[in-house]
């Protein structure tokens, strides 16, 4: 009677904070398609069976879009009401935010829109006026009410339901998608107070952005309805491809720009990504950008974000300032944000706040201030920035203005922009890192429009009071429209992004998404490029590989080169002066050997030989699945006790009478471990475990079984490589 | 003294028709810059190089680039010029096309423009008037007899000096690219045939596209330009990378589309697409778009080919014809196209050319063709297409017009249209195939086109006067824009195009580059989803594919899951009945010994093992290593006869006195060959082969060396389970 034909269950899991092994995952997805499809042929029940299979993966992908989608739509609806809520309420009901309380305003134009009777701010409600210092102070404490309350509510939350929900969560997703194993981390609750404390945290006006955790949500999302499907349910490895695709959505609902959010899954975030999930990605990216349109969160059935039409074209000498803007992104980005991990979140909202409402460039929302810095000045544009001497204009019947005198109001801009600049750059760093939920991209974003813009605006007078000079002649003479500096807003944005993240590819494709102008790929891209390699040159990592090496997470950077001509030998495991490798033979160890072999060492995994003598590899056996098989044999398998003999042969030979009788253990053995030699280079080895996913590999010497190497191993070396501590590696 | 210590020249090569070995390549180019590395720190001159190296690849892509972006530029110009010689000429210069013929012609109105005095038909030259039937049939004749003329050329030319200039080139690339050796195949021959006979084969007015072809020669640009640079010339795999980018760059060019081609060269034709590749094929791809631009061959500053600006949106129900164009390109995608190929090249001109002059829709160039197709109708367009009867146009200030009854222009144009598009499928299948350059992008999009068009106008028209219709309600009052068909008509193309190639991501961010539409990427991405399902369902394979499979080119397809349940011991040689594995021992061999060994067996490589007996795995050598090794220790090292030993071990023991001097060949080893065990699945060995691309791996069972498994095993085995011919695999 053998009871371990049957399956036992937990083997072949995982623990918390382990890697998992991707071929054997995809190995075990294969083996269950296969069996699919031989049934298929039997019944029509099972042939519909392979049919829903083969489609539930694009039916868990419009779930997801629509899931992802909905959930963004509400986010930004909360957040923009609360965002207004800490100005004003609105008389025909408080649940409407400022822009819609005046929707329907009798008001015409567009300036008296924003004042118009129903919307009331706090000072107007509670003293009846809006005039005068007193009210002025009113709404500016209701303002630090708001603000202190909204962040108070977010911490707390974070802190007593799900601790893993603050941050942006990219890093964590990075190393789960690599294979590491995160219980909870994509989880339902993760989710739910994930989704509240974002809209809480952005609606304190703290310098914070919403696109980072979308993709955390996105994720949570992908993982809860991975569950309605046993073969995602099940695989850890078609798991990871589902959440490929739905970094992709978060990215995608986050700007509205699906292609951009492929590309950032591809490029940034994703460690096995085929062409398949390539696919199924833009699909899914493509359901939510639509599902937040149909949505219309920002009132105007724009897909994009910050959607801005430009009228005239760059001159290349214009490349010169851009690739100004990048080396400020570079040096941008390699700012150490989140060093400063300011615990007091309460002390830090209440001086963003104070600091932010005197200065109405930090007082509205990020995205508006970017909006308006990326927004070209047209005729009938009545802000602040667009205040421009009018000159007579000739050509009526084109967009385009020339470039003019600036009016004071726009000098006034500039002082205001150039301390929101300060204020915005000190006040990120210490707001990084906080245990809210924070995205870094529009604070980035932000920081870098604002001195776009300033040098945008300064190119713009230099043109035009001294068009004669060498560099504008040619191409700014008076009355033409030579600088446009929303586009300068938009590549120093550009460049900021590009040093924080090191994205490159992706972002221009973001950016272009963004503002749906496929000209000024150029510029974006000269800038990203000076940008990313600044920061490289600075200092060499990213922010989200920072926060990985910060955490110890086992992350194998697949755009790092190893560099060092080490060998497999000078890696594995024993060294010279180490106890030689614990082995099991595969026919000459009994129970009571096996579990002490167990208990006095924390390996995850054994290698099986022929005998201790030869050292001819057998297989490899994972040391939880040795576990859970010996203790589920001793507990239904009669007569196994500390003396039977364990077997991983093929066949059991005779057992001499009265003897217990033997565990066969075959059934759980990888009969093909992978093996390399000891010569084989560590480039060779590193190449191999990040293309094929492997956690540990075996090493022989003609033939026979030296060692063995584990991710960690290749970690920490690398870490010893590069000078640093190989003990910051904690997980395997 | 030991002769071997310095490199053998030859050493390391592949032979032509031969796989390469990427980890051997990429190990050798890490070596490489190790050492660049390390010389650096020593001397100033040093640095240089070595900084000079790190933006050698940079420096090549931007030549690339310049070079792709001047040929296709050329190109364009001699197409068209050309294309228009078969109907006239210009008096003002031959050199001068229709369109700068007519540039500064005094006729203001776009119609009058096109009969400016100064170009003349053949009939106005000769007869002197363009009136009348002798007229007609001498413009006729002369069409023909330059169509005939240009294809006569251009298959003379291929036939006679770079037979791997027909085609499309596109299959042999991906075979290229996944590591296959064909020699001259991008070549300096090749290319200057290629780019010749492109020209004469689209202007002749043969059903092929430039698009295809113009990849091939980007490639030929690449392959040429890195000879410039020893880190290219001399590894095959980083050479592979730079290709990659070129297929990038040749898409880029043909197009107008930088991230279309881009995606591509990730998703269609590269196989090794590391992320540092991603950056340095979009840089190259932009710049290759704008040097194009600068040329600026259409004329019209537009970086897109078929620029279209439609001002409706798309209603949810149309999905369902967009569904059934779907299904047309699908359908359209299992035409065996390419299955006829007509050697008569002069036949096929003449018939192309008789039946292409008297319907103006195929007497245009197909790209003027599309181009029409896509069109929108505005008020000022008097194409026939657009001829529909005037309703008075209430909403003047928008540029959207009402749907339209059509005229009877339009009823005519429909005629032609079907005839063209029977025309069109018809002489597209004979033509492919055919031995001068040819694509397929463009002749498949226009099938795509006219039926897309025809279907839309149809739409239109019932939408029109059947407005009533429950389908139509809500969203088509009379008056309302609700049909563009030329919406349809990209639809159409696209779907037609992903049918015959298999593209999706790719195909449909170049359509919406091509159109600058991003509004319009739901209806594409339907059609284009459609299409592929509908293709896949009937017939497995793409175009590439089946045209791989046809040559037995050994490439393993990365999209294609293996799905059968076999190991690797089913796969491996040598099988049961078969006598042994030819294997060297590491000492025990003489030169004789091997000699007859290479010359009784023509395997590409043998195990090196410690003994017969044990059979336990040393290392691996190559044969050509092999015989240039002992070619060369024979000619240069004194003493070495057949009767000398060979040694593969690390220290060679005290040989008898007047035995001769032994032969030391632990150099020429690869110490670290890939083994797997017998049990080994085969889904797991074909991954490890995809995705670190190996030439061969040996398979162990225990410990002992059992046999050996190569690419071609692997291509032989997997056309046996799909019940193909396994001999069809021709190269190794």
């Amino acid at each position: 009677m053998d009871l371990l034909d049957e399956p036992v269950p937990g083997v072949g899991t995982y623990e918390d904070f382990n890697t998992i092994d991707w071929v054997r995952e995809k190995s075990k997805d294969r083996d269950r398609h296969r069996e699919i499809a031989t049934k298929s042929k039997e019944s029509v029940l099972a042939l519909m069976k392979s049919i829903s299979d083969a489609f539930s993966g694009w039916l868990l992908m419009l779930l997801v879009g629509l899931m992802s989608g909905a959930l963004a739509g509400g986010i930004d609806i909360s957040a923009h009401w609360m965002t207004d809520l800490k100005e004003g309420v609105c008389l025909n009901g408080f649940w409407f935010n400022h822009e819609h309380c005046c929707w329907n305003s009798n008001e015409t134009t567009f300036q008296e829109r924003d004042k118009c009777p129903n919307w009331k701010s706090w000072a107007e409600l509670i003293v009846g006026t809006n005039d005068g210092p007193f009210a002025y102070i009113m709404n500016y404490l209701m303002y630090v009410c708001w603000a202190l309350l909204f962040s108070f509510l977010a911490v707390s939350l974070v802190r007593a339901f799900a601790p893993y929900a603050c941050g942006s969560g990219i890093p964590e997703i990075k190393t789960i998608l690599s294979g590491f194993i995160i219980r909870g981390y994509l989880g339902k609750w993760t989710l739910v107070i994930k989704t509240i404390t974002l809209v809480l945290a952005v609606s304190s006006g703290l310098s914070l952005g919403k696109e980072g955790p979308l993709v955390h949500v996105a994720c949570c999302c992908a993982n809860i309805l991975c569950h309605l499907f046993t073969k995602y349910r099940r695989n850890e490895a078609k798991r990871r491809e589902v959440l490929s695709a739905a970094a992709a959505v978060g990215v995608s609902v986050a700007f509205g720009a699906p292609i951009g959010g492929v590309l950032f899954s591809l490029e940034e975030v994703s460690y096995y990504f085929p062409l398949k999930t390539l696919w199924r990605s833009f699909f899914a990216a493509l359901v939510a950008a639509f599902t937040l349109r149909s949505i219309n969160p920002f009132g105007n059935s724009r897909l994009v974000l910050f959607y801005v039409e430009f009228h005239s074209p760059w001159h290349l000498l214009e490349l010169i300032p851009f690739v100004l803007l990048g080396i400020f992104g570079g040096i941008w980005g390699t700012t150490r944000l989140g060093h400063y991990p300011v615990l007091e979140v309460l002390v830090v909202t209440a001086v963003t706040a104070l600091l932010a409402f005197p200065n109405s460039y930090t007082r509205m929302s990020t995205s508006e201030l970017i909006s308006e810095l990326f927004n070209d000045c047209g005729l009938l544009d009545s802000s602040q920035l667009c205040n421009y001497a009018n000159v007579s204009v000739t050509k009526s019947s084109s967009n385009a203005l020339p470039d003019r005198p600036a009016g004071q109001d726009v000098y006034t801009a500039m002082w205001q922009l150039s301390l929101a600049l300060v204020f915005k750059m000190l006040i990120t760093v210490v707001t990084f890192g906080m245990k809210v939920p924070s995205g870094l991209f529009i604070p980035s974003m932000a920081v870098g429009a604002i001195a776009g813009r300033l040098l945008g605006v300064g190119m713009e007078q230099l043109a035009y009071y001294h068009h004669d000079w060498v560099i504008f002649r040619g191409w700014c003479s008076p009355g033409a429209d030579c600088i446009t500096p929303g586009l300068y807003a938009m590549v120093g944005a550009a460049a900021c992004l590009g040093g924080v993240t090191r994205m490159t590819v992706s972002l221009v494709v973001i950016m272009f998404e963004l503002t749906g102008g496929l000209e000024y790929i150029v510029p974006l891209m000269a800038a990203t490029m000076t940008s990313k390699w600044v920061a490289d040159a600075l200092g060499r990592e990213g922010i989200y590989e920072a926060h990985i090496r910060l955490n110890g997470y086992p992350f194998l950077e697949p755009k790092e080169e190893f560099s060092h001509k080490t060998l497999a030998m000078d890696v594995m495991r024993p060294r010279r002066s180490d106890p030689p490798l614990s082995v099991i033979t595969q026919d000459g160890m009994s129970v009571e050997d096996v579990e002490s072999l167990i208990a006095e060492t924390s390996y995850s995994g054994f290698p099986v030989v022929v005998s201790h003598e030869s050292q001819r590899l057998v297989g490899f056996v994972q040391r939880r699945d040795l576990v859970i098989s010996i203790e589920n044999a001793r507990q239904r398998q009669e007569g196994v006790v500390s003396a039977s003999r364990i077997f991983f042969t093929e066949y059991t030979p005779p057992q001499p009478p009265n003897s217990p009788p033997p565990l066969k253990l075959r059934g759980i053995m990888d009969l093909s471990p992978f093996t390399v030699t000891d010569h084989t280079a560590m480039d060779i080895v590193v190449d191999i475990f990040r293309k094929l996913g492997l956690r540990q590999c075996l090493v022989t010497h003609n033939g026979r079984l030296l060692g063995i190497i584990t991710k960690k191993d290749i970690l920490k070396h690398m870490a010893q490589m590069a000078n640093r501590d190989p003990d910051s590696i904690l997980f395997n």
